[in-house]
């Protein structure tokens, strides 16, 4: 379409959607910012749904821009349009039923099986060219842009489907709507590789939560936490995409961690080892059968252990025999071919040994470094490459690479949660929540709190309120010694520094003193509402379970161990609600204090899946409850029994 | 030489060396394994004094091989020779004055102002390849191979001196000699860049010292602390290795970890943003001014903050005064420039506005990331790399190889070790040790190691050894309760497993009662030579200070907070005696819990030069007495006072 033209490049050009003989399935606008809404209306109108706005100027710039993007977003929902943009770079599809270039980016890798979702267009560009450059073949390019009617959410559900796609790649710089998302990544990341790269962690540090559990998160963190959760591998550069998309190109995924080296250069068989060691991956000592094979045809300077060092004279059959004996004990191969000054062979005969012995272990992935990237090595690498073997100049790389390979490989195989059910009882609890409100109370008293987390099976610790002095030592006597009492009252949160809290309590006489000085201080302070609280004291690991409100993931759950320690290391683990019990289970584990929670100084383990049952039903209520912004118990004891100790629920404001 | 031809490519030959008309300067051997002893000798014999051998087949290849190379360094001491190798590929010079090739490397750099010194053959190529490529300029290059006779560090004693190499790299899987290394990399390293690739993590875990204290040291820990004390820069692969050199070889090093990234692509400028914070490298808000200076000339749609965002239409004027106005107020700037689908100038044009203007600020490293291999950034990088800009692809590397400036500006500031000077009591000190010794015992009892540790002003908490029940009540209420009671006897090292120790003693009569029940438990157990030790009960923090004697690098000091955090958290941190002050103080600061010992729930801040004395202290004490194989003082209180508890010695075996 354009009104100064009757034909462009050979082609008719009419001047305007309407005169169309009849309307076409995706239109395409590059036109002046002024003119979008007209334009978008007409398309509507005359009924073409599918729409991609290249034209920038809108929620990206300032206030008018704003606006003009509210308008057509109200054009989306009025003409149900599949809008993607605006503001973007258009459309790529490569399927051969229907291939489609709708963009204007300068690069058009060969069809593949990457689909690539990219919130940023100049960021699309870049991968794209790179997959150019390394042959990476894609299946569909989507640059989102503004958002205003097509998310990665929507393209999520259609890759779900689609065949021709079999890794999923998305930069995100945000999430459109995390919960949608999560939907379809724990769906897609069954079958298809899902890896993000999400940046913009400055930008949410920024955004970083700042009441007293919340100002230990670090909200990319929770990105992380996410990710996991959703199934997806979070890479954290464009370098490690590359390194990982060529790696996840040939399919195969190791169903562990154990890796054999073989190189017939010792220095970069040693990098390797060392990068492995690095990521985790291991390096297993091959079993004695597999070295007295790779003896009886390895000259005796080789190193039979693993790395498996061939020296510089390996050719074409060592390789093919060492590597089939080395995969035979492990998951996965790093091959190190350096060309040396002498070989009988061409490098390609290697490439072919090396191939025949990768194809005989298909769930094996073999990844080969070449040390160099001069002439030498180029047709060895066009061998590999065009069977898919990932090749890598260095080997650190091809260690990365596996380390992705690794990770995808766990998070496959990983129970999915079940579908979170909102509790019988949330209508009662909503209730108390509802009367604090009415109140006029930011938070609950502990007697409420308890009933909360009550209702959803979390235990607290059993408690008195007091009324006279005579009953604090009768409570105390029969919560049992040593006790703690303190004052509760609404909005009176660091009991410590403010004297509102008596610690062990150890006889009748005790408790009625605590009483009373407590009282006189809820008096002096003129605390509303305070009473005296009085507990027993329990035994056991002092843990804090917390959980805030995120404006776009939802409920938030912290763990960590409790006392100065969190505070000190900031050593938290988050999770985003719903949780499935293996999911609390890792992120209690994922702490680097958990092997304090093991059997310890004459302290039996603590219960872990009881724990982990106490994270998981936190993360419910919040779900279920959504007038709560913010709980936090600290400290939890996990000890012979699991408890809240202390409490502080605040609700939304 | 060779006996079987009179000329070799149109040059004489000669059957031997001593039928040459006066002896060579230099003899590179390429002969058979067998005879290299035997032209080793005669060189030696007519006064060639400089032998690089490339023969392979020594201590590398089995007790044969083993026995040659003994031969080797016999004739190394006997003809006091100058040798490279055996087992290597030889050195390259390319001093302008003296070029020299003398190896079989199939690469040669241009000359430039990297010396490259590599333990590896194999991996000295790959790298001498990727200069090649890089166009990294080469001053030496030196493959050590075997070290029969020249070492690395007997090359950086000619690299201080030698203005052609202004940085220099070391490739080792071991260190010839640490002591040695140390002395000359301090030195080096306050003039000219020292970057070291110190593979072999695996192997060196397989040394890991095995004691209580000792099985928390991973030996790759110990390197890291070495070479950070030495001034020396470590990186982990060649890939980031080489990203280091291409920054260091235009010579200007930060003054702080501040940067100001500018970009013409969003996507890009957020990933180097996020790549910074993981770096640990600041990316401030400019201040006020600057960002009224940026407004004045980008466009509305520019984002003024950090990163500069001056969009796709930016051109050479912009990048001109962008990066000046943004340099003024940091250390070092990240300049994103991907060729826009339309601009007005050619690239070059915008590599000559930001070459004039990093010009300027020669204290202020400027890196390059273009997004972009392809042809369009070919002239554009030329242009920078012609005058040592550094130009990387993806801009995460860029900042990759800015943290290493970083951290050298760093180190190159840092006050360097006075030299550690024997104490004058050592003598009668290791009287002490060697008295134990001849008593055929492994240990140090706890009054002769307080004696030992006093007398290097490593204070000890107050003791005493009653010999009746009565004197173990007068003796604690001298040394002030609370007291603790326990058993020390030669060889007892887990008491509290034992039973062997009675604390919260509060009374006389409870001290009475401890030293009965302990004098039982000796007499129990027959436990030869077994007291009763009475102490105060310091308060204050847990910590625990040792060492441990390594064969490489002598005696390894080790920092943690003590109690069960050391154990679980595996958080310690590592320094080589001698130990400076503000080595010592670094090494408290870097264990995750530091900030347990500031000022803390009512405790007052560990005093750091105390402890930072303690621990140079302990260096010292232990550099004088090799006798000493281990102390740990676990715990050490560090309260109002500082002293050390509970201490073990053990003797070298």
């Amino acid at each position: 379409m354009n009104p100064k033209h009757a034909e462009v490049e050979g082609r008719p050009c009419f001047p305007d959607v309407r005169v169309l003989p009849r309307p076409a399935d995706l239109a395409i606008l590059a036109v002046d910012k002024s003119r979008v809404p007209e334009v978008v209306r007409s398309c509507g109108e005359v009924g073409t749904r599918n729409l991609v706005i290249v034209t920038a100027g809108f929620k990206e710039a300032g206030k008018e821009g704003e606006e003009r993007e509210e308008e057509l977003r109200r054009l989306v929902r009025r003409y149900r349009l599949n809008l993607v943009g605006p503001n973007c770079m258009g459309i790529v599809s490569s399927a051969p039923s229907a291939p489609l270039n709708a963009s204007f980016s300068r690069w058009f890798p060969k069809p593949g099986g990457i689909a690539f979702i990219s919130q940023s267009g100049s960021l699309g560009e870049t991968v794209l060219e790179s997959f150019g450059e390394m042959g990476l073949g894609l299946s569909l390019f989507v640059n989102l842009g503004n958002r205003a009617g097509l998310s990665e959410n929507d393209f999520l559900a259609h890759l779900e489907k689609d065949e021709a796609s079999r890794i999923v790649f998305l930069y995100l710089e945000s999430f459109a709507d995390p919960v949608g998302f999560r939907r379809h990544v724990e769906r897609i990341s069954r079958t298809k590789p899902v890896v993000v790269l999400k940046s913009g962690r400055t930008q949410a540090g920024a955004a970083a939560v700042a009441s007293h559990t919340g100002s230990l998160a670090s909200a990319d963190a929770v990105v992380d936490a996410f990710l996991d959760q959703c199934g997806a591998v979070r890479v954290t550069s464009i370098v490690e995409l590359l390194r990982a998309l060529r790696a996840l190109e040939r399919g195969a995924l190791p169903r562990g961690r154990r890796v054999a080296i073989l190189t017939n250069a010792g220095g970069a068989g040693i990098i390797a080892a060392d990068a492995c060691e690095r990521s985790g991956i291991e390096v297993p000592r091959l079993p004695d059968p597999a070295r007295a094979k790779l003896a009886s045809f390895l000259p005796a300077e080789a190193g039979l252990r693993n790395p498996v060092d061939m020296i510089a004279t390996a050719g074409a059959d060592h390789y093919e025999a060492g590597l089939r004996v080395a995969l035979s004990s492990v998951d996965a191969g790093i091959v190190i071919f350096r060309p040396p000054l002498v070989l009988a062979e061409a490098p390609e005969a290697v490439a072919d040994a090396i191939l025949r012995a990768a194809r005989d272990v298909p769930g094996k992935p073999v990844l080969v470094s070449t040390t160099s990237r001069g002439p030498s090595v180029g047709p060895f690498v066009a061998r590999l490459e065009a069977e898919k073997v990932p090749t890598y100049v260095m080997p650190e790389e091809a260690v990365d690479a596996l380390a992705i390979l690794v990770r995808i490989g766990e998070l496959r195989d990983r129970p999915r949660l079940p579908q979170h059910r909102p509790s019988p009882d949330r209508g009662r609890l909503g209730g108390i929540l509802a009367g604090a409100r009415e109140e006029g109370r930011a938070s609950l008293r502990f007697e409420e709190g308890a009933k909360v987390l009550a209702g959803y099976g979390i235990a607290v610790c059993p408690f008195a309120y007091p009324t006279v002095a005579e009953d604090a030592a009768l409570a105390a006597a029969e919560l049992g010694f040593p006790a703690v009492a303190k004052v509760d009252a609404p909005g009176l949160f660091h009991r410590f520094e403010r004297g509102a809290i008596v610690t062990g309590i150890r006889t009748p006489e005790e408790a009625r003193d605590a009483f009373q000085r407590l009282s006189a201080l809820i008096e002096e302070e003129a605390w509303a509402g305070g009473r005296v609280l009085l507990q027993p004291c329990l035994t056991g690991r002092e843990l804090i379970l917390g959980m805030k409100r995120d404006p776009s993931f939802g409920p938030v759950l912290m763990f960590g161990v409790g006392g100065t320690l969190v505070e000190a290391l900031r050593d938290v683990a988050f999770g985003v609600a719903p949780l499935s019990l293996d999911q609390a289970e890792r992120m209690i584990r994922s702490i680097r204090a958990f092997p304090l929670l093991g059997a310890f100084r004459g302290l039996p383990p603590v219960d872990l899946s009881a724990l982990a049952r106490a994270l998981v039903r936190l993360g419910n209520l919040a779900l279920d409850l959504p007038l709560i912004e913010e709980v936090d118990l600290n400290p939890f004891i996990a000890g012979e029994t699991s408890a809240a100790v202390d409490l502080l629920i605040k609700l939304q404001g």
